[in-house]
């Protein structure tokens, strides 16, 4: 189950770059689930990483390779399984992957970056994969996008792509990237990959700064149902093809490009929330009017986060009480019921503590019987406004989640 | 569906109070749907309400009416109806609910506590109401907990009701109360009720303190979906026909109060979550080893809310990858992975970052195929213990949450 028909569009190309898969049989046999980006010398890496305290050892592989250089040659991703919660012979089985590749690419292990998705707990099949490796090398073309979104899907149900391009100066900027996610998504990117290149050129600072604030505007503002996994990363690459020279935060292009990441950021996130574990609804949340950007946030995750908004969600059930009662609860000092209004889509449905004079539940059922829209709300005491994207809980998700072992 | 199987145990008398319970129509004909209380002159009352900013009217009315005075002379429920969100035609419809029934009574009405559950956002039928209210006075008897119990039910499966009766210097103190609950139970007391009285007499503040520290202690470490209602109640009733004279905090028999309520409490707590929405487990989750008290509750929460952990719960399936990305995403300060440890009752699953060396698969199915047992984590970073209660999440959640109109 998925929001609306999302087919795949080709991306464009980005210079510098070329992708490649294998099957390894990880998980499963015949499908590819593996895939390598590799870089032309000269490129940049920066990358955000999950916050949780049981990072998986591709994570610890690739903080640590990336605070040695940024100068990465090549990435390499499996499904199948997560090699997290696995110990020392994980971290040992993630730098194997590492020497396999660049040993093959002939340069430094400090130059791979390795990731994994799929199962928690059980030993990475290290042989399977770097048997699969040569292949996958062999196979890499430039424009291999989607090939390589399909093989890092996991309850996926379909591959997510996302392009942006502009011209400056005479040339073009093209920033394409791909993410696989479905279930478990929260902030600090929960079980979610993306991997985004331009071929602009770059310096580490600004690439850093770009990364950071383009996931807090995307990854970092969806929710599926609050977890947060061991493997999130989200990799931004500049393979430095068209020179730039952008070195400062000043520049007119630094606010051109940060604009254009965050739209494919945002695109995969939205890409993400919809392909959510048995979603049936995406639902935009504004929370404005909050006296700090946190309060507006707590308000929109107590929404987000709540099964029994989830639920009516999923029913179709214009609901306000269970909104208005998650609002209540979330964390805001002193919040005044009575200040409090609730809109779906443009509809006022909450004001003065209950519900609001001229609403009727037939207009409501009218939004609500969309599979796309949004739920916002004025707390009355500030100018902080927050946004985040989530969907909601039905009997797939479920299903799924009982049924798959993640 | 519930966990287990529970009889009703009749509950011991407790002298100085009667219940009654009669027909209103309020949301279903045909069914019991309202009770009182009736309390003789000489009882106190103490409360704990919810922390929901949109309190409902009648909590509203209830903390105002016990800011004037304990000696409250009656309590009065009503199910179907949660008169939530009513503005400020819900509040005059409490004070009416408290009006009529004061002048039945001949009390002041500052002297009743009114309590509503059901429906949110619809207007309270007041006239059903005042019409039921000379039978459910006339019906009034000393020990009829039961009828009591069911005539306040929503969504429960079972009346729920728990007793404690001890010996003091030749008397015996009796400790009864009955609860409703059934989804949205959260710490603050999601849509619960819960009346318990006792026949020592006890001082304003001393109940007030029994009453707050008894509720820590039991309906604020329960948890089904996270969400806190709008009229989560919990009082506390001292009839004082056992005349015990007991003012201060340092009387034995105030420890002997003091656990006897908590038992009560706990045992109520227990039971809604037993049967809360769609439960078919009953899960114990202790966290031992914090550096406080909040980061070993944070855990614990983290634990209790995350829908796949719930999710596997609900599968049977020991997926300790589960558990230990909840724990690692918990909001505990630079926390050591490598360092926490994780039992199901008394198997060790995971130590040193990932699955205990000793563990098969085997064992953990043998504890999750129970319907009741316990997850401790030891963070391996302090002294602060905290415990909670909570129940898994099923398919039966969904359908209710989705068909039932809350």
């Amino acid at each position: 189950m998925a929001v609306g028909e999302i087919q795949w569009s080709d991306l464009a190309p980005v210079r510098g770059l070329r992708l490649g898969v294998a099957e390894a049989g990880i998980k499963y046999p015949n499908r590819k689930d593996v895939g390598v980006i590799l870089l032309d010398e000269g490129a940049r890496v920066a990358g955000v990483f999950t916050q949780n305290a049981f990072a998986a050892a591709p994570v610890i592989l690739c903080r640590d390779h990336l605070s040695k250089t940024s100068e990465q040659r090549a990435l390499i991703v499996n499904s199948g399984n997560a090699n997290a919660c696995t110990g020392e012979v994980g971290v040992a089985d993630a730098i194997k992957t590492c020497e396999y590749l660049a040993d093959i690419l002939s340069v430094d292990p400090k130059q791979i970056l390795p990731f994994s998705t799929g199962v928690i707990g059980e030993p990475l099949p290290i042989e399977k994969l770097s048997t699969a490796m040569p292949s996958a090398v062999k196979s890499a073309e430039e424009n291999a996008w989607e090939m390589f979104a399909r093989a890092i899907m996991t309850t996926d149900t379909r591959p997510k792509g996302a392009s942006v391009s502009f011209e400056w100066q005479g040339d073009t900027i093209n920033i394409s990237g791909v993410a696989k996610g479905a279930g478990m998504i929260n902030p600090n990117m929960a079980t979610m990959l993306a991997f985004v290149a331009m071929d602009a050129s770059v310096s580490d600072d600004i690439l850093k700064d770009i990364s950071l604030l383009a996931a807090q505007k995307s990854f970092n503002r969806i929710t599926i149902d609050g977890d947060t996994s061991t493997n999130d990363s989200c990799v931004l690459i500049a393979t430095g093809k068209v020179k730039t020279e952008l070195d400062s935060k000043d520049d007119e292009l630094f606010l051109r490009i940060l604009d254009s990441v965050t739209k494919v950021y945002q695109s995969l996130a939205q890409q993400i929330v919809k392909d959510g574990e048995g979603a049936t609804k995406f639902v935009e949340i504004n929370v404005e009017g909050g006296k700090s950007a946190q309060e507006s946030l707590n308000v929109a995750y107590a929404m987000a986060h709540s099964p029994l908004v989830k639920t009516a969600l999923y029913a179709s059930d214009p609901n306000w009480g269970r909104l208005v009662a998650a609002i209540g609860y979330a964390d805001v000092e002193s919040l005044d019921a009575q200040k409090v209004r609730v809109w779906l889509d443009e509809l006022l449905i909450v004001d003065c503590g209950g519900k609001a004079s001229q609403y009727t539940e037939e207009q409501g059922q009218v939004v609500l019987d969309k599979e796309c829209f949004s739920i916002r709300v004025d707390l009355g005491r500030g100018s902080y406004n927050e946004s985040l994207w989530t969907s909601d809980l039905s009997h797939e998700y479920i299903r799924i989640n009982a049924e798959y072992r993640s």
